[in-house]
């Protein structure tokens, strides 16, 4: 199948308004059902409100509906219309909310989408109960589906938990560990990435009633697209042209965080490479001009490369387990250019 | 049914050795499971070892069973092997170790089982991440469950889980709101403590294949049993005569916690419960003297009585709850020496 050879460029990211419009009342209504306390948070989390409740004046939408744009797509690539995979996608922005929030007390991290992160403004305590609502209420959309997709559903997503929880935690360990590999890096971003877009695009099978054969290829697919897009964001954490995920572009060097292309810089031979080690051992902060001093050792060892090449490689091998799905021609077209688009935000 | 009309004393804690012997290995195995930071994490919070990891020399128990040995004894009660229930009883004790750990960094409290706390050793994001892997560890534990079980089961574990973010989240508010009445605290005690005994009994009766009338009885019994130990819990915490919960007695009051005693007394008319209400509303932490006299107005307002009164009301409808469950004879008498034990830990 030609199409899956080498993916062809679009302009910009495909308009997802449609997916809004699908998902915002089911969405909503899931937000709203939480706790009083839990419900501002988890609104102020997503944009909805300012942290006093009332509504935002600037940029009301919150970030982009991306897993469950998948989940509805792979619903209609498995032939059935977008509206029977609302649930799978309520669930998985929901799980993903729980991990942003959760992360961003484990990583101390006080920016997230252009704001104040949660619990630098309502308290540690506030983030992790609201976290924990969240993963509920994803649980809770899934175990409402009716008839018998329901089991199979909530089981997906319980797979797909126990490897956000191993790929959390293999991230932090690695800002700990010495001589992590691109293979380590690998896994950690199949599991802290790629799972929940897998079960992103499965759950959107599943709920449209496909065989095992088809919900794998599209598991597959999202799988791959996560790995893809982590690989993509990481370079664009430290060459991109504007500040993405609502991070400041270097912040990633100046936490001395081990994203792909500095991974693949650390391992490779040289002396790019071997001045990059020293600074990234030396115990002092980093400055402003050494964090310009590694971007550029960092793309002369050739980690930049590695990691567009690397994402390269994991976006042609999404698309291949997308064609195996046999998605209908409108739905692959579309899938391909939210992949396309996830991993080329600046091209 | 006489024997439910009025709970006889025993003598001390029944041995549930049979329950660690049954649980352990299963226990052992999904905590051994967690990625290994994580591993570490929760054996220490069990008891397991201290915290550098290395065996534990006094006291390598953790705490009593409590729920597990309601899942068991559930499955006996409905007519089945203790082994049918393993799952159900490991769910529950993993759910259980989740919440404390995500309680003590949402309360920030500083023990638990007489040891610093978790968070207070390895930090909160330690905590909170080992709290979610407890969590996704317990949910995959029921959704391993071979034959049609494990749908019903999860079921059940969602809708618990559900109370208790609630309950928590109710827990939370209490302690900054005026006016919280005895039959707020019951519609909390019910979320945070009532709902996972509960769903510890239904689970013994769902795996052992019981019909939904009896893993009801089942259900209600576990629900009254938790809202009837908490009443009784929040008495020892004042008047104990030894520390219970890991907890030194009179914490609940130094932290001006609204347990039970300390509800109806606020509520209650008269000069002793006005004199609390002041001592409450006064800005400045309360003194080793503060807490004699709150503990003295508590009582003379009734506080403590009305505790009491309610945790026999919550017993003896938990008692009437589980003979409705048409238990064997043996299972009614455990499960009642188990209720007892825990409703009457000093008499």
């Amino acid at each position: 199948m030609s199409q899956t050879t080498d993916p062809s460029p679009v302009s910009g990211f495909p308009r997802l308004d449609w997916v809004d419009e699908a998902l915002l009342p089911a969405l909503r209504g899931a937000v709203q059902g939480l706790p009083e306390a839990e419900s501002l948070v988890a609104r102020y989390h997503r944009g909805w409100c300012e942290a006093d409740g009332s509504p935002r004046t600037a940029d009301p939408g919150g970030g982009k509906a991306v897993r469950p744009a998948l989940t509805l797509l792979s619903a209609v690539a498995a032939g059935a219309a977008p509206a029977v995979a609302v649930p799978g996608a309520v669930a998985v922005e929901l799980v993903h909310d729980f991990t942003l929030l959760h992360d961003d007390v484990i990583d101390g991290d006080t920016l997230r989408r252009h704001r104040p992160a949660a619990w630098s403004l309502f308290g540690t305590p506030a983030a992790v109960l609201t976290g924990d609502a969240l993963l509920v209420a994803a649980l809770r959309a899934l175990a409402d589906v009716p008839a018998g997709a329901a089991a199979a559903a909530v089981q997906e997503l319980i797979g797909t938990l126990d490897e956000l929880v191993e790929g959390q935690s293999r991230d932090v360990a690695f800002e700990k560990a010495h001589g992590v590999t691109v293979a380590d890096y690998l896994v950690m971003a199949a599991g802290k990435t790629g799972a929940l877009m897998g079960c992103a695009c499965a759950l959107g099978g599943l709920l449209a009633g496909a065989g095992p054969g088809r919900v794998g290829g599209l598991r597959e697919f999202g799988r791959r697209l996560g790995v893809a897009f982590q690989c993509a964001d990481d370079v664009l954490g430290i060459w991109g042209r504007t500040a993405r995920s609502g991070k400041p572009v270097g912040a990633d060097l100046a936490a001395r965080k081990k994203s792909l292309p500095v991974v693949a810089a650390l391992a490779a031979r040289g002396p790019a490479a071997g001045r990059l080690r020293a600074l990234y051992r030396a115990p002092h902060p980093l400055t402003g001009d050494d964090i310009a001093l590694a971007r550029h050792l960092i793309e002369e060892a050739g980690g930049r490369r590695a990691a567009e090449d690397e994402a390269r490689r994991q976006l042609t091998a999404a698309l291949r387990a997308l064609s195996r799905a046999r998605p209908t021609a409108d739905a692959y077209r579309q899938l391909h250019d939210i992949a396309w688009a996830m991993t080329h935000r600046e091209s």
